[in-house]
């Protein structure tokens, strides 16, 4: 009996009964490999599911050979998924539409979806912050749509295992129950399991945050600081993560779920993420140019120090980890400064919120 | 420059001055490798430092030779620690007692040492749980010395790393501000950070627990689970842990920290520890004779899961990965059931505290 063999028979033994839920229609706004991946779960989760790609030929590609191409080409989605380029036809007369769409394009697509939305609830599937304007997706949705129902997706979710019937969790957070609900139903199933949350800004930033983090990470293991550092890292990230997100509302507990430690223990565990690779040539000693030169693109986590530091400035939150950062990419400080960092804010409390600081040595 | 040369350039610096603080006497009993680790940082700190060893002859060869030949071959101790088989002149006269001292031997001494005691506080090193009678160690300094200020130490610390002089943090928990500063005054330095805390049980509850999610991170990884899955245990580990701690009155936001999720964070990734090899022995479908058999020696996780269910059906806490190992080890149940028991509990909230549970499918 193989493994994968094994996972198939719990997701069997669970299989939902269609038949005892109305069916939910269901849209996924993008074709990227996690918005498909939901797409797929969806359908199988018996939901009326159509996913929205905005390039005509692509649509109609993956409608009809059942496979997308460019970001799942090893696989075959179910029959009964609707794959379309026509945005009208995806979005009205919908129950809940889940937006897959980067963080660059995010407002155009919601802007464009604002006529079309009447009793819809609207869901980011996305990771990340809007560039230049601090915002998050559920900033976005509440400007771009103010009385519409909402909510954010976020965890440890690596498409591609995911899609495979590997196990994995997730945190569905919205301020409604409706939506939770909703969510769960569409998406939650044996192998994929759908938590809820009502801490919608906590689940969002520990979803955006880790990408710094994971820099840090890389340039730590270029310093080869050991599994007592690698751990003492990822707990001042936690703690500095949860300080920002508490100082805007957040809930501190939030960090302790899987969009939280879950999602920060999964990135800084994945050396092969463009994050982790920048910070561990920078960590050698590169410029940041270098880095990405030798990446051949760009590190999401890059842009979110720039707007992390901003913002930690303007709220007067302690960011000793991103601000060291900030100084080894921007202002050319050696990257033991990283180092320093955790290093020389001790005798602090441990958690923020378990004991007051005591600043001394 | 070597790395190493960076991490003892950040030592340099920092260097405690010790002629600015009342000299305080400190004593290590126990001669292993995390309390040797310990006695040379306290040495350096510029404490009056004595390491109590059991064993005569050992005690007088490490005096003389500065090397402890067992636990750490490599490296040459402080030329000040002064290493002793005398009980009675290793305790008395003394500022603060570090217990390190194995779970099983752990009562015994401190019943020895009971007499000598007057105004020294009593701090526990050891992480575990005493056999049959389910006591933590801060239960048997109580138990033992009623009057004795103590704490306890936890945090992700391997010996080996620390004496290296590889970065490294640690919790100090203990109710009197007293025991925590004369803690950090001993071990804090530049390399090896002291944090405080006032949450006794639950930081050292997170230091015993650990063991058991290690064993079940070992079972995950036989069964290939991949990273959204490790994520997801880890995640569902740490509401386990801490929804056990709870009902004993810790902290749910100590285990955010270093002897929370930071110990837990360094136990899962340390595939050569003894818990972790029996759980993917198990995994690969070994009964647990077999698995101890191969590894030529027992697993203290295994005593821990026995404990600590024992503990939760009489509190009626609900913990599914300790009862499924259980199951597993026991019972001989299929190993499957580990991801079993992650996966059927869906629909509950992602964080205990934040949302309260919605049992479902």
């Amino acid at each position: 009996m193989s493994q994968t063999t094994s996972f198939t028979e719990i997701a069997e033994q669970n299989k939902v009964n269609a038949a005892d839920r109305p069916q939910l229609r269901v849209t996924i706004l993008g074709g990227g490999s996690f918005g498909t991946a939901m797409a797929n779960l969806s359908t199988r989760n018996g939901c009326n599911t159509i996913m929205w790609i905005r390039d005509q030929a692509t649509a109609k590609q993956i409608q009809t050979s059942r496979i997308n191409e460019r970001y799942l080409p090893d696989f075959k989605l179910e029959d009964q998924l609707l794959i379309t380029s026509d945005l009208d036809f995806a979005v009205k007369d919908r129950d809940i539409i889940l937006v897959a769409i980067p963080s660059h394009a995010f407002r155009s697509v919601i802007q464009k979806i604002a006529p079309m939305i009447s009793g819809q609830a609207v869901i980011s599937l996305t990771k990340g912050i809007e560039k230049d304007s601090f915002c998050f997706m559920s900033e976005i949705i509440r400007e771009e749509l103010p009385e519409v129902p909402y909510g954010v997706l976020s965890g440890p979710n690596l498409a591609k295992e995911i899609i495979e019937g590997m196990p994995a969790g997730t945190v569905i957070a919205s301020h409604s129950e409706q939506v939770r609900l909703a969510v769960q139903q569409a998406l939650h199933s044996a192998l994929f399991r759908v938590f809820a949350s009502d801490d919608v800004h906590g689940v969002e930033l520990g979803g955006a945050l880790k990408n710094i983090y994971a820099i840090a990470m890389g340039m730590a293991a270029a310093f080869n600081v050991g599994e007592n550092g690698r751990s003492m890292l990822i707990t001042r990230a936690l703690a500095e993560m949860s300080r920002f997100a508490v100082k805007q509302g957040a809930n501190p507990l939030t960090f302790l779920g899987l969009s939280g430690v879950g999602d920060l223990f999964a990135t800084c565990n994945s050396p092969l993420s463009r994050n982790y690779r920048v910070g561990y040539s920078l960590g050698l000693g590169k410029t940041l140019d270098e880095a990405v030169a030798e990446l051949g693109q760009t590190a999401e986590g890059i842009n979110t120090i720039l707007q992390v530091r901003h913002k930690a400035a303007q709220l007067d939150v302690y960011m000793p980890i991103t601000n060291a950062l900030y100084e080894v990419i921007f202002e050319h400080a050696p990257p033991l400064n990283i180092a320093l960092s955790l290093m020389k804010n001790g005798h602090r409390s441990d958690v923020e919120f378990v004991l007051p600081h005591q600043e001394m040595s």
